[in-house]
């Protein structure tokens, strides 16, 4: 057992950097909290041989994950500090860096181009020379692929020796550019442009390479397969299964046909060992096969019919029978729940550790099958905590002898090590910070229901205040917050702005997990192919019918909140109902999908033709008359490079042109995700808002005869 | 007498265009209205020979006066109609077309250069080549010629004879550009740049020069005075004033030196005939002085001294001496009132037509006055019909025996054609359908007071509603829409938004013209030097503080309005006042001067140093905590050229900063001159967020006890 595999870094609630080993029950600071407010540092990362630390500093968010700082390194012993540099460049500000897997490999990408270090000291080798801003990006994801296909910024995958470096190329020099204004900061403000398809536009041709670090380096293109090659496509995922060998997955622009191949990177061959395809659409493209140390056995969810509800996501085990691309395939497990994540595969206990939804698609538990026999399987935490802890996250060591476990609710979250080993378990973060804020907090209760429609059951949270009595009438806000594939109804934990108008305001708020919602098989997730924006908004309105039933609803005071792709709904729930809600607030909504990403749009809906009826079907900005008599409110930040504040703006020339009221909160120069600044304005909007709408009128006193007769 | 003399062409209420003939009394119809719709004609004017019209149609509108255009040229007698385009371009669209002032002589600019065209049917002669779009300017205006210096797009003029043509040739390569945001129409919105020098950035070079049109054509410079060479200057004024000669105004930067000269065309060379200086800055640049034919004399009006009063404009007559630079100076008129304008000299009959404010600087009325002997004056229009025609604009024919006479107000406008030999006057225009449609409205009554301050009586406009009763209790709204030299009291006709808000809400509206506004002479006007948002925000919270004295005012229901300039103030205001106002709206706000352009900011602050104490004193932006606990409402066009959008954002920003709460309503891709359609959603917007704000509230019965004791 190597000693990484008993040692775990972590950071913990007083700000030191703490290496804890798991054997010794030893704990050691490896960094102090004053040494991250001495040298400003934001981010951090350890070397692997546990001797220097890379800071960022002056961190500036680009997108949703990424992000331009500026880096340095310090000697955990010496406590030394330089900066880190291109060649011949100073104050550079990068957008990325990081440690390899061995020693102190270092890389970054700066201007597009990816830089190796061997070693802290060592001179920076450039890997590549055709990045170019906004055409050419090297080993970082492009907008299109951080947001819609990698869900990162990083577009680099290390082989687990540290030897061989796989990473895209994104070639955007066809992608149309958008233009995001800028107002504030300066005498002559100007914008900015970066490639964003938008649906039907043309995409960022995507390459991927394998270069080789020990020795002259040589970099080998990986090859797509054959019926992908001379088609748009996506490689969605890239995962090193040994030294020399990466399995990739490709995806068809349509992202109906999917190919998952393995690549021999020392001669750029790749084999294809499975393959999927659909009428609809393919999800889950990102997900990680594992793999068996030969490579002859790897693991994957694939959709498997379950009778009558559908499919669901279950884990398959494709064994290599005469030729690779000829597998045995075995389920290893069944029912009317999901596989969400395959942790790893010990081939010395035959274990392969998953977490799934099994009991509720609300819940997340770590479980365990063997991979022979019967496949029986085992929950490994559903006795933990049962109160606190139904929804849990987890990393498993190299050796899978130790999890740690991140129990995100309902309770207050917690981390705690589990030993697989001894079963012993170490609490490394209870938040008792948390727990003894809250403590005599007037906290919200939470009730979870089932809206009931023709063929599908959907889950309904309720937060209700805490000295809620039936015999009361409430107002209700109504929650939408997730798009297609997501979940809004689980057992994690959370206190938002919303929270506030439960505990303090006595509001009532619902979230539904309507048709297109994500954990509770293909057949509620594909409801909404082709058709965004109908059964979707159905559902939320059945919720508030459901809802308006008891007769602790007060009818005439319901509101919505939707934000993204809940602002789309909530835009078009108000275009399909008639004085149902009260108020309404749309924040960065979609108006149009044409105007939207690409990859995102024509997984619903297609690619665009001239005069598309589906997309035109699926606009808000289509007869808005119907959103003329709603007391709504819009909020976008005007350098929304997701959501670009285009959709608004077409939105509110619509709703000018119909002469239609409503109020709007702009945050000038803002993008999709705010500042805290203008979070806490934000907040304090809604908060206001819901509170003015929602509030219990107190009417003059009812008709007085009436009140004399009784 | 020409023919010409004693013709008015003017489109009539039903949309005919008719040629009235004074002597005979005959009238024609040059072009039917039907003309006007079968070619989709936006914009006509007859050729100076009577035989073409020139059509502009699918005009879109640029800035306050420029629009682009394409323009189609129409034989009256045949009905022929062919395209107005430059050598080898189809469907072009202009920047500016209009007919010469002798037979067919046409003149349009395209793609920033000059043409010519002898008659409709002649080769266009390119005048220009050196036009560049954003860069190089000829005959045309760039933004802030247009919209601060001359008050027009045109820049360019005719001599008398049509040989020759002056124009401005504006360098704008050192004025950085400012970026103006598109939102909407198109997939991937364009923005658009255009150079508008901000206060103490690079402004425009400008050079004069005259071209010979009548054979070879020979282009010519007409050099600007020795004194002004070398500095940075504006040519504000070009008039012609013989067939060779031209008045040129020369101003400098600082726009508190200005040179008069007469330049020879011939040679280019000028000579200074008068020169203006001032410690503050010069007002009335644009004023074109009329001269004798033989040049020897002229007149202009001239802030002349009248006792404690301070300066007022008077007209001022100069006859040269022995040198041309030599002038014997008389005044012509004095007192404590203004000539507004000089209209013609009448040489035979010593004769000089000027409009004055005398009697009232609410009040426009058409004088003469004779140049010989004691100047006697006397009002031409004095006695002409007094409760309806108390503001008066006048247009006077070539020989000086019809003057066509624009009657403004207080009644409905109407025009009216006058002939000095006779005395008769012609009807042109009654505005009868207007009249007709007025008559049994409820229409707001005017009154007009005096606030008094420690040094200056500054008139107040009042609008009461039609049923005012002094026993009852109103809301007031007080509007500012006007900046340094403009004047909101007067006796124009006017019916706005506000309008409704009196009429039918029983709305009190106020205006007041505090220091800083025109046509009182220049010590009122020139208070506002390096204080803007200062003593004129002053006068306004005396205003009303003047009219809360009234027993009528509800002291809780005051409110107030601003655009522009008067939204600068407004926001000003809030911020010196605590709770004054019940709510306010800010439309187009400037928020720093330092963002506004350079001739307006520096003209009343000066260039700005850096860490200026006169720019940061006068911005919105320092300490808006005062604006958080006021009702706000901000309203602004994204794409507004003039105050930019840059303004309100940066206003939000601070705002957001210290959780202010403010409401807002843009309009997307809308420049300052909105739509009719964006007019009508403002209109609507603003006055149900008065009516919303001033309503009178019925609260709940009081105390009942008090009640029952009754």
């Amino acid at each position: 057992m190597s000693p990484r595999d008993s040692e775990v870094i972590y950071r913990n609630n007083d700000g030191h950097v703490i290496k804890f080993n798991i054997l010794t029950n030893e704990t050691e600071i490896v960094l102090t909290n004053t040494t991250f407010i001495n040298f400003n540092v934001a981010k951090y990362s350890v070397s692997p041989d546990l001797k220097y630390v890379l800071f960022a500093y002056d961190v500036k968010q680009v997108y949703r994950h990424s992000y331009m700082a500026s880096y340095s390194i310090y000697n955990i012993h010496t406590r030394e500090v330089w900066e880190l540099d291109p060649p011949e460049v100073v104050n550079s500000v990068l957008q990325y860096a990081a440690w390899g897997v061995q020693g102190q490999q270092l890389i970054y990408i700066f201007e597009n181009n990816i830089y190796y270090q061997s070693d802290v000291k060592s001179n920076s080798l450039r890997i590549t020379s055709s990045g170019k801003e906004g055409i050419i990006f090297n080993g970082i994801a492009d907008w299109l692929y951080e947001e819609e296909i990698l869900q990162t910024h990083v577009a680099h995958w290390w082989s687990p020796d540290g030897e061989r470096l796989a990473f895209l190329v994104l070639n955007d020099s066809l992608v149309p550019n958008m233009a995001l204004p800028r107002f504030t900061g300066m005498t002559y403000p100007k914008g900015k442009q970066y490639p964003y398809p938008k649906a039907g536009q043309p995409n960022p041709a995507v390459k991927l390479y394998v270069v080789n670090l020990y020795g002259p380096t040589h970099t080998l293109e990986l090859m797509p397969p054959e019926t992908l090659k001379l088609r748009e496509h996506y490689v969605t995922m890239v995962k090193w299964i040994s030294k020399t060998k990466t399995s990739v997955r490709w995806l068809n622009r349509a992202q109906n046909i999917s190919i998952l191949t393995v690549c021999d990177t020392t001669t750029g061959a790749c084999v294809t060992r499975h393959e999927e395809s659909s009428e609809l659409w393919l999800s889950k493209q990102n997900q990680e096969p594992v793999f068996s140390k030969d490579g002859s056995r790897f693991f994957l969810t694939v959709p498997v019919k379950q009778g009558g509800r559908g499919e669901f996501h279950h884990i398959a085990m494709f064994t290599t029978q005469f030729r690779a691309d000829q597998n045995e395939v075995r389920h290893l497990t069944s029912g009317n729940w999901e596989v969400t994540q395959i942790l790893a595969y010990d081939e010395n206990t035959d274990n392969l550790y998953f977490i799934s939804t099994e009991g509720s698609s609300r819940r997340r538990q770590l479980f365990s099958v063997k991979t022979v026999g019967l496949f029986p399987r085992r929950c490994l935490t559903c006795e933990l905590n049962k109160a606190h802890c139904l929804y849990i996250d987890s990393d498993i060591s190299p050796t899978n002898q130790h999890i740690i476990l991140h129990c995100k609710g309902p309770g207050v979250p917690s981390v705690i090590l589990h030993s697989l080993n001894n079963s012993n378990y170490y609490i490394l973060e209870n938040n008792s910070l948390l727990k003894a804020a809250l403590q005599f907090k007037r906290i919200q209760m939470t009730d979870f229901r089932t809206v009931q429609m023709e063929h599908f059951d959907l889950p309904l949270k309720i937060s209700y205040p805490p000295d809620f009595s039936e015999s009361r009438h409430y107002g209700l806000l109504l929650i939408i917050d997730s798009a297609p594939g997501g979940q809004a109804v689980s057992e994690r934990f959370s206190l938002g702005w919303d929270s506030v108008l439960v505990s303090s305001d006595s509001i009532i708020v619902a979230r539904l997990d309507g048709r297109g919602s994500g954990f509770q098989g293909q057949r509620v997730l594909q409801e909404v192919h082709q058709r965004l924006g109908t059964v979707d908004v159905q559902d939320q309105i059945a919720a508030v019918e459901f809802m308006m039933k008891f007769p602790y609803i007060d009818r005439t005071r319901i509101a919505v909140f939707g934000k993204g792709y809940g602002a789309y709904m909530t835009l078009m729930m108000l275009k399909s109902t008639d004085s149902l809600f009260k108020c309404a607030c749309a924040m960065s909504p979609v108006t149009d999908w044409k105007l939207y990403a690409s990859a995102f749009s024509e997984r619903y809906l297609g690619m665009p033709l001239r005069d598309d009826s589906r997309y035109q079907f699926s606009s808000v900005l289509q007869s808005v008359q119907a959103l003329k008599e709603q007391t709504l409110m819009l909020v976008h930040g005007t350098a929304d490079a997701n959501i670009h504040f285009q959709h608004t703006a077409e939105l509110v020339k619509n709703l000018v042109k119909v002469g239609a009221n409503y109020s709007m909160q702009i945050y000038p120069d803002e993008g999709h995700f705010l500042s805290q600044q203008s979070h806490i304005h934000l907040y304090a909007t809604l908060t206001s808002f819901y509170r003015e709408c929602l509030k219990e009128e107190l009417l003059p006193l009812p008709d007085e005869e009436e009140e004399e007769e009784e």
